[in-house]
């Protein structure tokens, strides 16, 4: 009954109101400027505005602490600032206002204006306003939010050099083969048929004479899978963190690699695997061998002795004496609780950082590893490179990793999985993409959206071309949208001249020797992606964090989205289609920086299947 | 038009849902136990159930990732378990289910059936279920929350004694003086009226020789507000963390107080009070002294050189060369973002947790100090004693502190004034009541909540008996109420012998001297408190955090609820009032637990204005 009369009575839907302290709602967005925001029913809110200010400004008493009113102050420290609709999602508005907090310290609460009501929104209970009362109302600071102190030291900060960084990952034994004095054994012809256990030879070297050719392409930041000693082709099964797999070169060579790839702008990024350590590394053999006596028994979680009892080939996953990264007997998971392997893995991360000189980590599994311990890495590893891109391998909604404490950003698989959802499998429409990519963008700090990882395939998805079955154009428009997005994309090795790999080609092709064969790669696609990338480079204003929906509906197949003056339109369709421009663009003059030309427009566009129009004007 | 139809269809408001990973709704209660919890729109959801299982088990692949699903293998890991109602709170349901991962690896999604229809709220999207579909939807894994795994260092933990304490609260200058050999200067006559700046002698002496008081009262824990060496008689302008006030005693003295209330069960906890330093500290006046040429100058925040320009009494809190605590010149700010001083402050909290063997630290302003600095201290003093109780200085929602990383409590001032706003002002109605009191028992991880610290009064409040305009009945119904509920209640000494203190009484009547004189002190409230505090030392029931509402509604003064088989009844009136018992107490026997003595029940009591009982049955 009380439903119904709200619901008649156009009230604000308290129930839909969401705003939480210290969070993406709510963080430093540098060291003067606090972020707050607020998510509201569709389409309920007129005006939202955003009341704070110091809890010690009272008109008399409250000074010294202003928690308390025993001297019958009034706390003066409140004014009203208005919020902007930030994006809007398939059930939300949401507001955003910044707030430079003079003295550092805030309460704060939400003036929210619906059809037919006012309310305060705070911490502790929901005030109608529009009564005489009102002043009163608004100074009730114990019922304010809080944001106590706006420290530096908490507010996520990424390194300036990651939002402008076009990624490139390698998967080292399958790049390039420089050196075939250190082939591992049984190494296979470049090319042949990709097996879980066969090698193919890639190795730093052949990445360094590579080097010209990331340029040519356009790439900034190189981003490596496992080179550390190990066993297996993926090397995510760690035998010595110290040492460079002789199977791709020596220290000597990789410092080499940095120096020549920092030479010409890139940076380098290693892959962490401290979730757990290969079956093959001296410490897991010596509990192994020596059992409950071993040293390094603590180093990891065995739930019974004798860890083994048969050979490694007869494991089943399913059934272990020890706990394992997923089900594989191969990676033992290291007790990231135990000092001693805290400060083994800090030492690792602090030589490659400072004596290295690496740029940046990716943290493998780092999602089961305990939050302590990530604070601890980032500490140290900021303390011998202030300048270092800290990366979390993150699927799922990567917050607890992302106040500023532990990553600077996680790989955007969601981003990846609606850009897929809607320009390759057709799952889900314009709209409700739109509503997907405006939550993404609203998920962290805006900063750390800014500093995002971007991509649609890795080392551990199919590649995009196979999930496009084949269809070059769809991974055409995938490129275009990423591309255009806030944030820093990455581009797997291979996909740039037409790679493809797995879902139904054998579970390993994925991870196919890349193709240098000229006359066998694909060279519209390299010319599609450098194109992209040096438009990304060029045109900042493509990466800014606002994005304008002029089209993105239920029942069309035509998005249209503008950054600044920048306008992208998308024919994400099988058949051709006439496009009505929008007033803005219409009987204007622009330039297609795809073709590089001057276009004079009329009032529509005609697109072919699947074209797309990227117009400055 | 939407709204209209879902409104009429009896649809789930999808806008009411919330859930929020690594939160108060997400988290390790202990090394093995997972809870989740997710809100709904009241009186809207039939069943909620928790859809959970390791990403690991997949009927074929998958096994070592899990993340993708190129071979064409289905998620097989996941598994349907009820969820329970937790509470209802004005707007929203509360539901909760605890969960074990046999692996410690966990993903997770909601099934929520109302009236109509039945939905799988994930992170990614909202799917409705009852299609033939159902079992692809509920494999769709990629949408699932993640609880990546359960690492125990990530927990929070408090020490078992903390839930079982009951503190009292002393302001040193003011409880009792016991060597008058180390009177501070100008001591004034123990009841003179307190000034900002006048001191009455009270020292460490006289706490010792009061150890059986606080035995005969019950109180096993004792919070001293700061005891180091200061300038004021508050003690929150700290010249040195390494000594103890000579007004107050020595070192030696502080030992001996340790070891006899250890002696007699009896805990101790001090004030850290390391937002701020004081003025007159050796090194704030360096800085006055050497501007920038100061060692300290990097200590403080420091706007402008010199730091002060005219004599200590001439400065403006609102106009200062130097960031303070709120506009207070005494007391310039710790630059806690500066090794020098998190190093110096971790030595102090060091020192008296091993040295001195205290038991906890309440830590004064902590919101205002980075969560870098909190972390670092909590693994500091849990070192130095793994039992210590951490304890924030928090008014506000405490979430961000604690997730396990930073504080065990924080005080529990939204409890006290829902308390207040009850039973002492009638500024809400029992329904409004109970839902506030519902909602503080979710705001956090429920063992958070099972050792938190509640409180009434302190020495930043009025007194609760001033509150009350000196009406005994109300501070009885309110200590009772806080005495029946979860958590670890505190006194602030002299209340429990009917002291009043503050709103109209001069600033600083909250902190009078403690009343020694029997003939002065309220006997009957002594002997209640000393009730209460043994109902709650012996029926641990009553310490639950199960709350039975049996009525607390809009228009009645009559609060009845229920902890296991303890009934509460509370007359909240100046009138009288003849209350119907609910069915299970109609003519069964009980016990009294205040008169302890057997009662007859018949299908209603009598109660006089503010008359309350407890009874056992």
């Amino acid at each position: 009954m009380e439903s119904i009369q709200n619901f008649c009575e156009n009230k604000i839907t308290r129930e839909a109101i969401h705003h939480i302290p210290k969070s993406n709602y709510s963080y430093g967005y540098d060291k003067d400027t606090l972020h707050l925001r607020i998510k509201t029913k569709k389409g309920e809110i007129n005006k939202a505005e955003l009341r704070i200010g110091d809890p010690y400004d009272w008109d008399k008493g409250g000074c010294d602490g202003g928690n308390m009113n025993s001297t019958g102050g009034v706390w003066t420290g409140g004014n009203t600032y208005p919020m902007r609709k930030e994006v809007e999602t398939e059930y939300f508005d949401h507001w955003i206002a910044e707030f430079k907090p003079p003295k550092k310290r805030s309460r704060y609460a939400f003036i929210l204006e619906g059809k037919n009501e006012k309310i305060l929104y705070t911490e502790k209970r929901i005030h109608e306003l529009g009564t005489k009362d009102d002043m009163s109302i608004l100074s009730r600071i114990n019922d304010f939010y809080c944001f106590p102190y706006l420290n530096n030291i908490d507010v996520p900060k990424a390194p300036k050099w990651a939002k402008d960084t076009i990624w490139y990952q390698i998967f080292p034994d399958r790049f390039n083969n420089g050196d075939s004095s250190i082939n591992p054994k049984n190494v296979m012809p470049w090319g042949t048929e990709p097996t879980e256990h066969n090698f193919m030879g890639g190795d730093l070297r052949g990445i360094i004479n590579k080097l010209d050719y990331f340029l040519e392409l356009g790439i900034n930041g190189l981003y490596f899978c496992p080179i550390f000693k190990a066993t297996q082709n993926h090397r995510y099964d760690t035998i010595d963190y110290m040492e460079i797999d002789p199977a791709l070169g020596t220290k000597e060579d990789f410092k080499e690699l940095v120096e020549k790839a920092h030479k010409k702008g890139i940076k380098i990024m290693l892959d962490a695997v401290f979730n757990h350590m290969g079956y093959f590394s001296y410490q897991w053999q010596d509990v192994i061998l020596n059992g409950e006596k071993s040293k390094y028994k603590d180093w990891f979680h065995i739930n019974k002795f004798p860890v083994v009892d048969k050979p490694f080939e007869e494991l089943d996953g399913r059934n272990l004496n020890y706990e394992t990264f997923g089900r594989t007997p191969l990676m033992p998971k290291l007790n990231t609780e135990n000092k001693e392997v805290v400060d083994y893995l800090l030492n690792v991360a602090e030589y490659w950082s400072k004596e290295m000189n690496i740029d940046a980590w990716r943290l493998d599994v780092c999602n089961e590893v305990d939050h302590v311990f990530w604070r601890k890495f980032r500490e140290r590893v900021l303390l011998a490179n202030p300048e270092t891109y800290i990366l979390g391998e993150v699927w799922h909604d990567g917050l607890p990793w992302l106040m500023g404490d532990q990553f600077d950003a996680v790989m955007n698989y969601p981003l990846g999985d609606a850009i897929k959802d809607y320009f390759i499998t057709n799952y889900i429409d314009a709209e409700k993409f739109k509503y997907m990519i405006n939550q993404i963008s609203v998920n962290y700090p805006m900063q750390v959206v800014e500093s995002t990882f971007n991509l649609l395939d890795s080392h551990d998805t199919p590649r995009i071309l196979t999930v496009a079955n084949g269809n070059k154009d769809k991974v055409k428009l995938a490129f275009l949208f990423m591309f255009t997005q806030v944030g820093a994309p990455c581009i797997y090795y291979g996909t740039e001249v037409g790679m493809e790999g797995n879902q139904g080609m054998g579970q390993e092709f994925h991870r196919r020797c890349m193709i240098w064969d000229e006359s066998k790669q694909d060279k519209e696609m390299f010319k599609f992606i450098q194109r992209i990338i040096s438009i990304k480079k060029e045109y900042k204003q493509i990466s800014s964090v606002n994005i304008d929906w002029i089209q993105a509906k239920k029942d069309s197949d035509i998005l249209i989205y503008r950054k600044e003056n920048i306008t992208i339109i998308i024919n994400n369709s099988n058949d051709k289609a006439e496009v009505k421009l929008p007033e803005y663009l219409k009987n204007s003059k622009g330039k297609d920086l795809f073709k590089l030309e001057n276009v004079e427009l009329t009032d529509k566009l005609n697109l072919n299947a699947y074209e797309f129009k990227v117009i400055l004007n």
